[in-house]
Formats: C-alpha cells, sequence, structure tokens
C-alpha cells in the first residue's frame, strides 16, 4: 500500500466555487487535482493499491482509496468536480463520514488525525530532506507533501526530522513529486521482483 | 538544452473547443497542457532552457519556448487557454510561423519536421525501450512522447531502435514521464557539478 497525504492550504472547505477557477476561488485545487491523477492514474488504468488523504485547510480530510474508487479521469476538471461533490455531501452531512461517490470519503479531520490513521511508515518529502536515493522503502509506505505553500511550523513539529526526504536539487511541484516517488517504488519493486525470480 | 516533443494524435486543429472539454472536443488536449506544465514548471519559477514541440495530428507544432516564456500557469485550463489561442492566431495567419503570445509559436508541420529542427540528441520514451537508469546523456537532450495513442508505424519508423528509452515497468501518463525525466537530469547533473567543484 502507498498513501499519499496532500496539505491543501487554503483549499476550499465548500463547494461553492466555479470549476473554470480551481487555482482562484478554490484555492489552489488544481494542485491537489493533479496530485490525485498522479497518485492513481497509470496510462490504461487505476493503482487500486494507494490511499491519497487531501488535508483542507486543516479542518476537512477527503481520502480517497484506490480498491473503491471510481469515476476517476485524469483530467483536473472532472477530478475538481468529484471532490466538489464531496464537498457538497460533507455540507448536507456534516456529522460523521461520508461516501460521495464510490472511493471517495469526507469528513472532518487534521493532519494529526491523519497520521494517527495511516499504518505505513511516513516519509515527509521536502527540500531539506535526505536524497531518497539509497533508501530501502518497507513495502507499505505513506509520503507528505504540501501545496505551493511551505509546511507550517505546526506540521513540521509532526515530524521526526529524519522522515524527511528530499527528490532531487529543485523544488517541484507536489504532483511532480508523486509522480518521482511512484517511479522510485516502480522501479525498486521491479528489481526486487526479478531478483528473487 | 531539453526538449520535449509530443504527439497529439487527435489534438485539436482549429481553436472551436471548449476549454471546459479539454479531454473530449479538444482531442485529450488536456494531456498536452499537462505536458506543458511538467516540462516548464517549477514549484516557483519557469525552466528557461526547455523547449517543447506540441505536435497535433502532423499538420501543426506549437512550439513553446522557455526563455522567452509569459502568462504560463500550472493549471490545465489556463494552458488550454494558451493553446487555443495559438490555434486562433494560425487560423487567422495560416501561411506562416507566428508567435501567438510571448514564447509561443504555431506553424504547419510534422515531427518530421520537428526532428529535422531539433539539435539535440533524440531519444524516446517508450515502454519496450532500454532502462533510463545507467545511461549518460548529453547536456542537450530531446525527448519523444506520445499521448494516450501508441506510435504510430510511420512515427516508429523515424527512429532508430537505440533512442528507445523506458523509464520504469509500468505504462504511465506522457506528463508523469516529463517529470520523472526531468528529475533523472537534474539528479545526474547535480552529481556531476558536486563531483566537479
Amino acid at each position: 500500500m502507498r498513501s499519499f497525504i496532500v496539505l491543501g492550504h487554503r483549499a476550499a472547505l465548500t463547494p461553492d466555487f466555479s470549476l473554470n477557477d480551481l487555482p482562484g476561488s478554490a484555492g489552489r485545487l488544481d494542485i491537489l487535482c493533479r496530485c490525485v491523477t498522479a497518485a492513481f492514474c497509470l496510462s490504461h488504468g487505476i493503482r487500486r493499491d494507494v490511499t491519497v488523504y487531501l488535508v483542507l485547510q486543516n479542518q476537512l480530510v477527503i481520502r480517497l482509496e484506490g480498491a473503491r474508487l471510481k469515476h476517476l479521469n485524469p483530467d483536473e476538471r472532472s477530478t475538481g468536480a468529484l471532490l466538489q461533490k464531496a464537498l457538497k455531501a460533507h455540507q448536507e452531512h456534516p456529522e460523521s463520514e461520508i461516501e460521495s461517490t464510490p472511493g471517495i470519503f469526507i469528513s472532518r479531520g487534521t493532519l494529526s488525525d491523519v497520521l494517527a490513521r495511516v499504518r505505513e511508515r511516513v516519509y515527509v518529502l521536502h527540500e531539506a530532506g535526505r536524497p531518497i536515493n539509497g533508501i530501502v522503502f518497507p513495502q507499505d509506505v505513506a509520503f507528505v507533501l504540501s501545496d505551493h505553500l511551505d509546511f507550517q511550523p505546526d506540521e513540521e513539529a509532526l515530524f521526526k526530522d529524519d522522515a524527511r526526504l528530499s527528490l532531487g536539487p529543485l523544488s517541484l511541484h507536489a504532483d511532480h513529486c508523486v509522480a518521482i516517488v511512484h517511479n522510485h517504488l516502480d522501479r525498486a519493486q521491479f528489481a526486487n521482483r526479478t531478483l528473487l525470480v
């Protein structure tokens, strides 16, 4: 299982935004949409062994489970529409977690709640981290990423220093980081399988 | 210099499509938009040493030059709007190349024309290629990628067999391939610089 926890520091908490303006009125929801695509979408299929947690303003959590996910297309707008549906479902049923469309769950929650929930070893993708190359990852692993804003001090405080990993010398968009991490793990797992044969 | 040549087999040749429907009426222009973002957009800046060639139905070429590029944002819709502007400019001035917005040029052209133009060593990102790891790339390098459709036989015929490189064991979206290639080259160049210091 691979999990990606993406922090949307300004992301909309209500569905009253235009799908024509995901970067603006939706609070850079475009970034989160692209992270969802990078986490799940293969050229001709969905990665079923992936879970994505979108943490919106440290108040709401949208969880996407690859094993149950339906209706996901790779473009930003249709993913934005799925997230908008989730926000609408939460507005109508704010008291408990609700599955707004197959595989997409929304509830109140914080980054701490998500970290308490995930069973995988947690790493943080951070420019100041150790290089990812050479690290041997367990089968089950979770990565925390921030949107266009830096991690806040209260977020940093939740992680151990050695959890921070860097993907390279440049500061990249979160969705590109997800694609690079997947590739890193895909190649490592393939090499391991080949060695075992 | 790094160049990315992306084949849009069904991409719109005229601007009469809706920005609300980049995957549909625009012929999977969403893929090309995401490739543009992956090629140019860093977390807080533009890669100026990159050129992207979008080859639309092997009839039109939209060339984006990082050194001159303006008005590029990372979201799909605003990139789609820039490409739509280019198609409109071509419709009004079909006889010669035109710069529709700073750094974006459009003209009639084919994949062959682009390959004749680029001076970089050309590689093709292809599931059946050699693994990219271990390959030492020159400073100037170009990569050809296909959209959601496979390379066609007449396209394949333009490349040498040893030009084909694979990024890993799974078939990935073109924009994710661009992000992975950039990261591969970034790390290699950084390692070289560090060795030279």
